[in-house]
Order: structure tokens, then C-alpha cells, then sequence
């Protein structure tokens, strides 16, 4: 049997990961990989309308999948798609990001090609993209098998982006050498992982009562079942913050509701506050955004600290120890507390008459009335971000929003990846129309890839959440093009969805029933008004700190 | 009298260079800078949909005005851009980049906030855009003065971007000292510039026969009339590559033509590589695509290239030397040549019946009926720029490809930019379906800022220039989303444009007539075949390249 070449090499590596898709445009640079691609039986290819909407896209797969695919061409492509996948970096997102460059016969000589400075200078943009990764390999036939296994264990440990990049000439080379097995995974420190787990008996034990944090690193890593066994033998209730919505289902009698600090509910800001010890599971961020402009504040003695490759405790860091097996030893030995207040959050009320305009607050109850069950709601930053945060999730339906990077129109790039992940499940995108406008020549992939979302943009003239955060709301550069959204599916393609133009409560949850009635995907475009604002929404937002002398 | 702010004398400053539009999207932490654009009188603010498409529209602009504003948020923004302002070095496109970061004080205290890793560590992606710039400067109220000069003169001197980023807080504070002169432009070293004219001079008496090459720097740089003085004094030929096509207007009757190695129309094919002396005026790059997979050939030996600093003769480089300098004096000095054939190109023919479907090579003489003195050709790479590259340009008439970058989807962009940087003359956008979708979301804004392109896409079922670089034409990463293009700025907000679909040659003359009738923009569906393609593609790309051993 002949050996495979260096792209075959590649790709099937990574389909043994579990990949089945791979998002991205053609270039010719990246012809090789793109073949390998297209010729190999268990990936299919996912083409974009442009290179940041891809990796939006392999971001969301990977959300859902845990690993995904990318593939852009030489500088063009690859620059193009550096927002999405520092994005992924920042908020732990496996993407793995192959890359075609010129032939390295062309590198040699110097020659004066397209996609770079007209030089004869190459490989000047991998600084660029490997700072959005957290590992990078130049592939050649000889190093080809060892340093896949190397990037794969690596992004696999930090869950974020791998980059890989290959000259064409050597992309379709057979590579050398024999197949070797996966690199192993991390393994903890075992006696910084005794000390650590004894440090944190020792407090938890001396505690009358307690609060858990998940943190979005436990669905990264996939490590919902052993967090969920924590919280079942301590019997200690669970919060999450913004970035962290859904980490673990909603639908657990332990969850007892969001967590932004002193704009808590009552009871959440009580039990995270106001408890003896605080297990921090998986390195919950502390951000402005995740804390409601810094209101959080949480003792840091009482905290334990479980990261994703450290404990702390006391203050001391304990090195080298993997949060997997800090949660399942200190399941297997955690105290049962009795003194637990299970107070379950209600779910969002509907407000608003069924002739009322749509307002931000008459959109929450209606949302938190379509949900259901195993749904992937993909909110976006912004307005978006507000009136979803609030919803209880349904059982096991899982929240993303990129709370961190917070880069607008992510949120429709990303559903297109969540759909494709999973079509047993409905993704739900929730944007508004300022963010909708980076992204929307995506929707046309969307039906050309057979998903069926459910599509909600929000039409309040202009980007929203740019007019609360600032002094004068009516700035020029608040306003945006007038686009007539719901007939945009149409003009991209999708001939076949279910559309509609809502204004008010009535109309909206009439259009809610036909698309959960649909066949197809829906796209609802609801009407809003230019200066209405979700509440609590004052609080966010960089001008507003400095107000606080933050 | 008060001092302006940090923010308010950067943009008042570069509203003195003529820049009179600001192209970006807002965002919080550039709210000073958005603030200090919407208040300055001189400057209008032209948003658009998103970074990538804001940097090609501000590459447009300057192509056309010498010098452009965009402006962008922190890191999310400024990353979205990079592969427009990357291309805009590139092919020396002169952006003034603006990008609002963090206050200080949120850098100094290590908060954790969005648009970053969420560590405190801030600036960590200045390196990156910096690498798009020739100069970079981080504004304070102490430097701001001077260091506005300083990325002045250095954008000015090598007509490449600059990135200038402030912090949120000290963007609003007054500036501390006396306005500046601006910094004086480079000279020329007298002695070397003496040395170069001569043995330009020597080089150019002993010859019998010569040509001249003017570069695209030479339309960059605004030396167009120095470039034609030379022309003129000498009475040569010129001729020019796809990249430097009507860098001087293809109206003057020494201009013979386009410049594509031994694939040249064989008049130019002697009187470029069949001369004595060629004067590459400008510093032409010969790159893969400029001369069409390497197929030129003229001898080293009889080049002088006139460089943007430097010139070289026989071999030798003489430095520092500017090359208006050397074009001026070489006009005042150069012999007159007689023995000068003036050939001039014929306008691409009609080819194709009235009711025959639309084909790469009958779309050829219909633009060029269509094209009119002082137009601005916007053309796409690929087939778009095949297509438009052997068209005669009319008096005046400009041409824009990003023909070394190549970037699909930038024409889409670039093309609001050159728009709304001259209303007084017709934008003409020419692209394909599968680099139009990159940045289609753009169009709303054209009907925002009020501009009237015509623009015409070639829906052809895919990639087409793609298809032609293969050798198996069809896989499947060479298919699109089926767009309704012609339904497309309707729905984005374009309700009065004059829009069509057309299939054959007779709709499209139609068409085009109503187009220039028509008192709005105009949007062209051209219906194309999917396995049709330019002649002579075939010799362009890498893996062709590849078939020729280079």
C-alpha cells in the first residue's frame, strides 16, 4: 500500500478526531488541501462565503463537537479569518486551522508571487496566525506524522486553535515514516494533585455552606459529567456567570440562576457571596462583561480555584494538576452539605399585550416560551446578549455567546457551525441587526448546507447597544444601511424558508409557532424601537466604568 | 483658546491632507475617536457592514485621493481589517488607520475586559497590526503632536498605511505643546542623484530604440504628469503590465498597450523586450500574475528601473534617490529618440450575436463600448480582471485590480471607496459571483452614502477562475450558495437602483443603456457559463506554474 501524501496524511488524522466537516474557502495555494478534503470519504466540505465567517463557523462546530476544521489559503485567507480564530483562542475553541502556501520550489528561488509582497519574502504572516493558536506546525513530508500528533495533543490540552500551514509542492508528497500513536494527554502532578486536593478537603470541610462556579472550560473539555458528579455528592448549589450560561445544564434541581455580583438574584448573590467556600470549577473569568461591570465580589479566601492545569487554594497555586482529576477525586471524597438552599430561577415572565410594539422586554418571556429542550441557543454580543442571558434554559439546551472577545457577527457565522455539529438538535440565533450586517452573507450557506435554523433579528435602527452606552445615543456612526432583512434569505438562496416581518407581541408569537411548526429554516425579523434598551444593560460597557472610577 | 484633545487634533490634522471621509464601524473603545469623526466638520462618516469591507473602501479611496481614513475598535476590529490594510501596503495604498484601545487605567490595573485574552495584558496585538503599516505610533497627549508628523511623512514618503492606536482616556485629554510644520518630505542624496542621471543618461544616448514602463507607484505617488513630461520629451513608447494598467491615462498616443511577456500583443512584444532601452519608471514588479506565469523576458542589462527611492543602472544601485527627482530631470535632459513606432491598441471588439448567451469573451467588447472617459474601473481578481485587463481605456479613465495582493472580494469594497472619493466621475465595479459574496453585505451602504456605481456580476456557477486552475474543474469546494444576485440591494436597503438579470448578449447591451440612463446605481446579473472561461487563464495560477517547471 502506497504511503498516503502529507494533506491525506493530514485531514484523515484529523477526522479520526471526530471531524466529519470542514468550513472554508479555496485558494490556489491551498488547491492540495483542499482536494484532500473534497476527496476524503468522512469530511465534507463546508464552503463560506468568506474567511471570517468560516472561522465564526468552525468555532461553533467546535463548540458543539469539541474539534473542528478550517481551511483558508495563503495570507489572503488566513489573515481574513485571524478575528475568529483569536476569538476561539481567547474563549477556548479547538479549531484546527489548515493553511496552503506557495510551493516551496517558489520560496527557494525568491519568486515574486500573489498573496504577498511582491519580494520574494514568505512565511511572514505565520507570526501572525500562530498568535491565534496555541500551537503551529510548517508541515513537510518528514515531520509530517510526528507533528500532527504534536499539534492534536497540544490543542487538545488548552482546547484552542491549532495552526498548520503547508507548501503546495510538499502537500501532495507521500510522507515518510510509520504512523505513531496518539501523544498522551496531560497527566496532574500526583503530589501537587494530593496537595491540592488535600488543601481544598480541608477548606470545603471547614465550611458550613458552599457555592459552586462551572466554568465554560467544563463544556470545552467536555467535562460536564464529572462536574455534575461534584455538585451531586456535595449537594452544593451552582451558578453560573454570563460567559459561563449552560456550562451545565440549566435543568439540574442544583442550578439556582445567573451570577453578576450585587445585581445577582437575591438569593444567588446570597449563596455565592455569602457562603463559606466558593469551588471555582474550571477558571471562571472574572470580566467586565461576565461580572456586570466588575460587580462581583466574591472573598478570595473563600475561594477554591480549580483551573484548567492548576489549583489554588489559600492563595498558594498548585502546579501542574489537570482540572479533570481535581473534580472527580474531590466527588469521590467532597462532604454531603446539609445546609443547602435549592432555590430553583423562574423562568422569564411574559410582559407586553399581544398589540404592543415588540420591546427588549417583551422579547424575553416570548424567547424563554419558544426554547425547548436540547436546543443550541447562539446569542450575540450586544442587546442580544441581555435579553437572552436571563433565560433559564430548558434542559440540556446549551447557551453560546462569545461574552470575551465579544466580536460583532459572530453570532451568524457561529450558528451555521453549531447547526451543521448537530442537526438532531435546533440551533437558534439570536442577533440584532447591527452584528447581523457583518456576517449575513452567510445565511445563503446555511441552505446550501440543508441546516434549518431559527433565525431572530432584531431591527431597532442601528447598533443598540452603542446608543445605551453612550452620552449622546444619536451619534451618526449608530446608524447602519436599511436593510429589508427578512427578505434576505430569499436573495441569498434559500427560496424555501419560512420568513416574516413582526411589530408586535402577537405577531411575534404567531411567527414563533410557524417556525416551530416549519419544516424549514425560519428567519424572523422583528421590529424594535431605535431607544429601547434592555435593563441593566446602563451597566455594561467600557464608558460606564470610567464613570464608576473603575 | 482651549487645546484640542488628543483625538481631535488627529483627526483635524489628517482632515488636512484632503481626507474628507472616514471609513470603519464604531465601537466602545474607539467612542472618542468615533466622537471626534462625527464632530469634525470636514469629515463625513461612511460606515460600513464590516472592518474588512471598511479597509477595501478605504484602499479605494485613497487609490483615488492619495490618503485615506479608517477606523476600527480594539483588537476585534483592527484584526477584522488586517487583510485589507495588509493588501493596502501591499500595493501602497495610503490608510491612516485610527484604533481606539483600553483606557490606561484599565492597562494599568490588569482588568480583565472584553477584546482580549481576559489575562490583563493589553497591546498584545499591536505587533500584529503594525505588520500591516509602514509606521505605527501610539498617541499620548504629549507625543501626539509630533508623532502625528512623524506617521505622516513616513505613510506620505513610501504610500503605504499607518496605524496610530490611542487609549479611550487619553484620547479625550488636551494635547500638551505647540503645533508642528509638517516633517519635509525625503530628498534625494545630490551626489547619487547626479551619478544615477548620468548613467541614465549615458545608457539611454548610446541606445537607438527604447520603451518606458510606468508603474502603478507612479499613479500612487501622484506623478502622473512628471511621468508623462518624460514621455513626451523622449517621444517613447509605453506600455504596462496588468498591474500598472492605465497608471497614466491609455488615452495618450504614446501608449501602445498592454505589457504580458510573450503572451504581448506582438507590437509591444518588440518594443519592450526588442529594444534598446526600457525605463522601468516607478519600480514595475514583475510578479506571477503581472506578467502572466513569468513569460517576460528582457534583459537585465538594458533596464533602468527608477524605483521609489532608488534607481538602478548597469547593476548598480544608487540610493536615496527619489524618483520624481529622477523623472523631472530626466525630462529636462533626455535625447529625443526618432526611429518610434506608435502603434496605438484597438478597442476590444463585439464578438457574440444578440440573442447568444453571454460568454468571457462577449462580455469583453461590451465593456468596453460601455466605458467612458474619467470612468474608475473597479475590476475583481480573476476572470473579472482577465476579462477587463486587454479593454482600452478611455481618456482618462482609471483602472483598479488588487492585482498583486489579490484578496478576493476587495473589489467589492474598494469600489464604495473610490465612489464616494470622487462623485464626479462614474464608478464601474466588474466581479464574479464567487468573490462578490465575500463582501456583497457592503452594498446597503453604497445606497446609504448615496453613490451610484453600476455594478455588473458574472453569475457563473461557482469559482470560475478556480475551475480553470484545476485539472478537475468540478470539486465540489468550487460551488457557491445560489444567490438571486439582482434581488440583492433591494434588499439591502437600495430600493431605486436600476437592477437586471441578463442571459444573452442583446439583454446585456440593454441593460447597460438603461444602466447609463439611469439617475441611481445600477446592479447587473450577467448569467455566464459555468465551464467558460478567458482565454489565456489558463496560463495563470500556481499549479500551472508548476507545469512549467518554475
Amino acid at each position: 500500500m502506497s504511503q498516503p501524501t502529507v494533506v491525506e496524511y493530514a485531514v484523515n488524522r484529523l477526522s479520526k478526531l471526530g471531524i466529519t466537516d470542514c468550513f472554508g474557502l479555496p485558494g490556489d495555494y491551498a488547491f492540495p488541501i483542499n482536494d484532500a478534503i473534497a476527496s476524503n470519504e468522512s469530511i465534507e466540505w463546508r464552503g463560506c462565503s468568506n474567511e471570517l465567517n468560516a472561522s465564526y463557523a468552525a468555532d461553533g462546530y467546535a463548540r458543539i463537537r469539541g474539534v473542528s476544521m478550517l481551511n483558508t489559503t495563503y495570507a489572503v485567507g488566513e489573515l481574513s479569518a485571524l478575528c475568529g480564530v483569536m476569538g476561539a483562542k481567547a474563549e477556548r475553541s479547538t479549531i484546527f486551522h489548515l493553511v496552503g502556501m506557495s510551493s516551496m520550489r517558489h520560496q527557494q528561488l525568491r519568486k515574486h508571487v500573489h498573496h504577498t509582497f511582491g519580494d520574494g519574502v514568505f512565511q511572514n504572516f505565520i507570526n501572525i496566525s500562530a498568535q491565534s493558536a496555541c500551537v503551529h506546525a510548517i508541515l513537510t513530508p518528514d515531520n509530517c506524522v510526528y507533528e500532527m500528533e504534536r499539534v492534536i495533543a497540544a490543542a487538545l490540552a488548552n482546547r484552542q486553535p491549532a495552526y498548520i500551514v503547508v507548501a503546495e509542492d510538499l502537500a501532495t508528497r507521500p510522507i515518510t515514516g510509520p504512523a505513531l500513536e496518539p501523544f498522551p494527554e496531560p497527566k496532574s502532578d500526583a503530589g501537587e494533585l494530593k496537595a491540592a486536593l488535600d488543601a481544598a478537603l480541608n477548606k470545603i470541610e471547614a465550611a458550613n455552606t458552599g457555592c459552586i462556579l462551572p466554568a465554560f472550560t467544563v463544556s470545552r473539555f467536555g467535562l460536564q459529567a464529572e462536574v455534575t458528579a461534584l455538585i451531586e455528592a456535595s449537594g452544593l448549589p451552582f451558578a453560573t456567570t454570563a460567559m459561563d450560561k449552560a456550562a451545565l445544564s440549566e435543568g439540574h434541581p442544583n442550578y439556582i440562576g445567573g451570577y453578576a455580583g450585587k445585581f445577582s438574584p437575591p438569593n444567588v448573590f446570597e449563596a455565592v457571596e455569602g457562603c463559606d467556600v466558593v469551588i471555582n470549577a474550571g477558571g471562571v473569568l472574572f470580566t467586565d462583561i461576565s461580572t456586570a461591570a466588575f460587580a462581583d465580589n466574591i472573598d478570595p479566601a473563600k475561594m477554591i480555584t480549580i483551573g484548567i492545569d492548576y489549583t489554588q487554594v489559600d492563595g498558594r497555586i498548585y502546579s501542574n494538576v489537570r482540572m479533570r482529576d481535581m473534580f472527580v477525586q474531590l466527588a469521590a471524597k467532597v462532604k454531603k452539605f446539609t445546609d443547602v438552599k435549592l432555590q430553583r430561577p423562574a423562568p422569564a415572565e411574559l410582559v407586553g399585550g399581544p398589540d404592543d410594539p415588540i420591546t427588549q422586554e417583551s422579547l424575553v418571556g416570548r424567547y424563554q416560551r419558544f426554547l425547548k429542550p436540547n436546543d443550541i441557543l447562539v446569542a450575540e454580543t450586544g442587546t442580544s446578549a441581555v435579553a437572552t442571558g436571563g433565560l433559564l434554559m430548558p434542559e440540556n439546551a446549551v447557551y453560546h455567546n462569545q461574552t470575551l472577545w465579544g466580536s460583532i457577527g459572530w453570532a451568524t457565522g457561529t450558528a451555521l457551525g453549531t447547526a451543521v455539529a448537530d442537526r438532531s438538535r435546533r440551533t437558534v440565533l439570536i442577533t440584532g441587526e447591527g452584528s447581523h450586517q457583518l456576517t449575513a452573507n452567510e445565511i445563503g450557506n446555511y441552505g446550501r448546507h440543508g441546516v434549518k435554523p431559527v433565525i431572530f433579528v432584531l431591527n431597532n435602527s442601528g447598533y443598540g447597544v452603542e446608543r445605551v452606552l453612550e452620552e449622546y445615543p444619536d451619534w451618526v456612526y449608530n446608524d447602519l444601511a436599511p436593510w429589508d432583512y427578512h427578505t434576505l434569505p430569499a436573495a441569498l438562496g434559500c427560496k424555501d424558508w419560512f420568513t416574516a416581518k413582526v411589530k408586535t407581541n402577537a405577531e411575534l408569537e404567531a411567527a414563533m409557532q410557524k417556525a416551530e411548526a416549519a419544516d424549514t429554516a425560519s428567519y424572523i425579523e422583528m421590529v424594535g424601537q431605535k431607544h429601547d434598551y434592555p435593563a441593566g444593560l446602563k451597566l455594561m460597557g467600557s464608558r460606564q466604568y470610567e464613570f464608576y472610577g473603575i
